[in-house]
């Protein structure tokens, strides 16, 4: 890629700031993990695997930040370091995951040195990282052999680069399909509210030189029509069981739309997106987004004041409308026949 | 209604700016036919029926502009000027349609005053309103009887009393059915890009204290998943012979989501609507528009420069999706079972 969206150097975490994309390419720096708590927070990170690679070095920068402590301080301080990032976005689920991942391998330290100590978070943080670089890798190769030689493929908000620490999930079948020498044309939904198709799926697909077309959502459905889309792929929040699928709002409609025209509809997510609990998507409770993202979401009114808001930010999107499933393990069936 | 989209007043035409709506409430006095051309380009006045009126009384300015002239001289340039008013949005048909009808009508003249035959022309003016105000008014009451006593129903751009001389095509439905007692609640599509749905439906049905609530366009297909549509219903720029229609860009994707939910989709349109030679949805020319309006359709840019995009202003929706036409002269059958 041409960009990096995470990366730790130095003892010091960049991330690339993707609140003002498209715009402008920021990376900023942080050394303080409450900087990275507020970059969760407002967005600047986001993704749930990026979110969760975040948490795991904003550990690491916890762990630097006093000198002058001793080894069993440190490791009262960090239990509530902990919690304080899994509470900076609590519905993500690789915060947590990510965040506990480390905190068990340091509890399990016996040593006496702080600088090992320390490294312990370093190290761990840089094994999620390449382990979702893996996986990335994984679903672009599993997910590009479903693909045809030429194929314009249709995407719902960005399952990126900018949203794993590799490659992305959806995405990383058009970067591999690219390099398998297939020729991809790509249709990105402009996914509002907040517009992650057209400010980062746009960006990041012409960054890597990927044949990208801008549409609003409600462009989707005549495209298929005119028979301008040969497949459908997005990435999931959560997939429960049965293999429904949460994801960005807009996503279920898409999936209708793309059985109507008998178009293949997959979800691209690695194996830990699979929910080993919830039997199914009515289980999932969906988060209601604030008003002004739907009235105010470009920076000026858009809509009467006070009008009443419906801003579920994501849906729910029945198994029976899925093709295939596109892991870092494989290809799962979906319920679609 | 608590507002008037167009009216005309001593030998004023007076026109609801549209473009600044919902945060300003400007109307507009014009003498000056050519500033009526303005307003119909920049999209003051908008919806084919307004557009209708707002022509007929820009050929009565027109032919009180000039003072020392005489009939066969008058008579003579009104034949230009109205060319150039037809030139103003030369896809829009009512606007060709409403020139022609008051062009046919003063050609029939035959005395010598120069007030009576410009008095013709305010007169034409007046009528094409008062009969646009009747059809609305018949196809309010005719779709408010299809409507249940408690309903919500969805709709998508604005077909409303800012799109006509009366209370509009589909939102008349909402505003004679409230009339009967009806409990209706309205779920209002922003349609992107230009967002007429979340500037001008919602302000014009809060005007009313009728039930809005507004969504983004990709949220229509979970709402009806969740049971909370019970009804759809949205205007139409040209319905063809075998009844396919073409609408603002979305409504395809809304008809298919409603076939899939099992709920009704009603398209609501005057019978001048009825296009009497095209045979089929197919042999509709799709405008396409300027990218900038997806791109930076609110002020600043939102996608990167440079990105390709795909913007038709309208769709077709086969009349296999339409449950019924909701009409001046009645409920005519749709071609979905």
């Amino acid at each position: 890629m041409k960009f990096t969206t995470i990366k730790a150097e130095d003892k010091k975490l960049i991330l690339l700031d993707q609140t003002v994309l498209p715009e402008t390419l920021t990376y900023n720096e942080y050394t303080d993990y409450r900087g990275v708590i507020k970059a969760i927070k407002r967005l600047e990170v986001r993704g749930a695997p990026a979110i969760g690679i975040a948490a795991a070095y904003a550990l690491a920068l916890a762990s630097e930040a006093q000198v002058d402590i001793t080894l069993e301080q440190l490791s009262k301080v960090m239990v509530d370091v902990a919690q304080e990032i899994k509470n900076a976005r609590p519905t993500a689920v690789n915060l947590a995951w990510a965040v506990d991942r480390v905190m068990e391998k340091v509890q399990k330290y016996d040593g006496d040195s702080l600088d090992e100590y320390r490294r312990i978070f370093w190290a761990e943080g840089d094994a999620i990282l390449k382990e979702d670089e893996k996986m990335c890798d994984a679903m672009g190769r599993h997910g590009a052999q479903l693909l045809p030689d030429e194929a314009t493929v249709l995407t719902h908000c960005n399952a990126g680069a900018l949203a794993t620490g590799g490659i992305g999930t959806a995405l990383a079948v058009f970067y591999k399909a690219k390099e398998m020498g297939k020729n991809i044309k790509v249709f990105a939904d402009e996914t509002r509210p907040l517009l992650q198709g057209a400010r980062l799926t746009c960006w990041e697909l012409m960054q890597e030189d990927i044949d990208v077309t801008l549409l609003t959502d409600n462009m989707a459905g005549y495209a298929m029509a005119q028979g301008k889309i040969d497949a459908v792929i997005t990435g999931a929040d959560r997939i429960t069981k049965n293999g429904d699928v949460a994801n960005k709002i807009g996503t279920y409609a898409v999936a209708v739309l793309a059985k109507e025209h008998g178009i293949p509809f997959y979800v691209a997510a690695p194996e830990s997106t699979f929910d080993k609990f919830l039997e199914s998507g009515e289980q999932i409770i969906v988060e209601q987004r604030s008003p002004g993202e739907v009235t105010e979401g470009f920076g000026k009114p858009t809509a009467p004041a006070g009008v009443k808001v419906y801003s579920p930010a994501f849906d729910i999107t029945p198994h029976k409308l899925v093709t295939a499933y596109i892991t870092d393990t494989g290809i799962r069936p979906g319920g679609r026949k």
